[in-house]
């Protein structure tokens, strides 16, 4: 169980390690939306998502036996470059399971903190396989992306660092994929602004935490189509039960909303944010009547994104 | 003559209507330049650039009487915009003569500012002409975009307030166009730095401040083909003296050198920034040996980029 003085142990914990990103505003933002949005800029974050502060604590809980022998995951994505910053940190070795067909930038990032990156198909059976067998030689640690209390507890401080600010939120809207940085900020909010409503924003093309949600069960993502490329996984068996408890509501919402939010961020806000941050942005604008007049917190969850590959032209 | 009580009397002046923006550090940038560097984030000023700073300091100097009749210009860029954001400020009305050929962003900013465009061949000679024109229907007060003791010490303010922060600077880089940023940043070091070296950084495609300082007479720009649509224009009659006088040094960079730039710091800090805006950056680069470990400086001056007409790819 994530109690309090886990999140504020991780906030400590990582403090050395990763950035107390801004809070930004945007009049325009705000004009547009109608309402007082509060931009948390993980995007800003160390190896450039939200991803760093779960990785951080996972890496930096271990005990020095354990750390010696290493850390190890399988990902396409943010937690990759994330758990390989951590281990370089702490002086460890991380071990990474990519799938071939891993964007190059996300390679390139593992590639920049010293990990070292196995390739292997790109299926999960392939990716779990490939897992075990360098576990077995290595002896390294697995850690999960987002199915962790460690991580869930380190990506609460994203929530926590908002709340802190003293500004009072109406709510905070995170992104879902797995459902680490999602748990993190409910159990936040319950703690630390038990006042603050917590609403998810997903794609409607990975919309799996939108239908668990609403069918109160685990349903896996199944071929999920969305250009938010850090929010195709399922949740997770510890994630889903959180999510249940202390997320207010779920929100899909459609492509072009994605596309259009996310141009809107670079276009007004001049930062770099990645499509899976657009999410919530697209989430109010496309429910402007619930969002009306209130004061909003929104997690950019992270600023990866191909400058080769945009979504636009 | 600006003296320092001018710069001062400009940052109060200006305050309620513009960003104190930002001065961000980037531990990536500083590996790769091997120094230490400042980012002042004029990007993220209202309108997307410095330029409201000295507009908004023309426009609040003005007395009732000539406010009433408007202000006017004629500009394709970034003056443009700011002034009809600061004539809309101040409740009244801006004039502003546009070639033909301005960019559709830059025509939909001034727009959204409320200024009254004009529309004109794109030949200096037309500009002024139905400058002219207007000017003498509506009585309106030109406000030009860099040859003017008020412009100058309202660009001023973005040094002062880099100073202001204690940070001990050896340089600071600023683009040069007109000269406007250019001398208040030197008149701000001078007055209230006066360790600090100011470096000029001007596209090679359009040096004509490289070569007039290097000759010590005015020489125009004479079809400057650059990227950096914010350095096209020539230094005036006000600039070019406080250039010679108050700056260091002027850096000519390849357009290479500026696309790189500007990529370097969309990827590393997450942040966007107009090609203008790389010129000093890419400066640095290009001259490593003379700028290794020091503290430097960096004005980002704007951040209005067509997102559909990128420089890569």
């Amino acid at each position: 169980m994530v109690l309090p003085g886990m999140i504020e142990a991780a906030a400590n914990r990582i403090a050395p390690y990763i950035h107390h990103t801004p809070l930004l505003t945007s009049a325009q933002l705000n004009s547009i939306a109608d309402t007082h949005l509060f931009f948390k800029c993980e995007n800003f974050q160390k190896a450039g998502a939200f991803k760093a502060r779960g990785a951080h604590y996972a890496v930096f809980s271990l005990d020095d036996k354990e750390a010696a022998a290493g850390v190890i995951t399988h990902s396409s994505g943010n937690h990759a470059g994330a758990l390989s910053l951590a281990a370089k940190n702490r002086n460890i070795r991380a071990y990474v399971v990519m799938p071939s067909t891993a964007p190059a930038v996300k390679v390139a990032a593992v590639k920049s903190y010293g990990g070292a990156i196995t390739f292997c198909e790109p299926t999960l059976e392939a990716r779990e396989a490939m897992l075990k067998e360098i576990q077995q030689k290595t002896g390294a640690t697995e850690i999960h992306p987002y199915n962790d209390e460690r991580i869930i507890a380190g990506q609460a401080t994203a929530a926590k660092e908002m709340i802190d600010t003293g500004e009072s939120f109406d709510y905070i809207v995170a992104p879902v994929g797995g459902g680490g940085l999602l748990s993190g900020t409910a159990l936040s909010c319950h703690y630390f602004s038990p006042q603050t409503k917590v609403i998810a924003a997903e794609p409607r093309g990975a919309d799996d935490a939108y239908r668990s949600f609403r069918q109160n069960r685990l349903i896996p993502s199944k071929n999920p189509d969305t250009i938010a490329d850090g929010l195709l996984t399922s949740l997770g068996s510890l994630t889903f039960p959180l999510i249940t408890k202390h997320v207010y509501d779920i929100i899909a919402v459609e492509e072009t909303s994605i596309i259009k939010a996310m141009r809107l961020v670079w276009e007004r806000m001049k930062i770099i944010i990645e499509p899976s941050s657009a999410v919530p942005l697209a989430a109010i604008l496309e429910n402007k009547n619930r969002f009306r007049g209130t004061k909003t917190g929104v997690i950019l969850s992270g600023g990866n994104v191909d400058l080769n590959k945009l979504p636009w032209k």
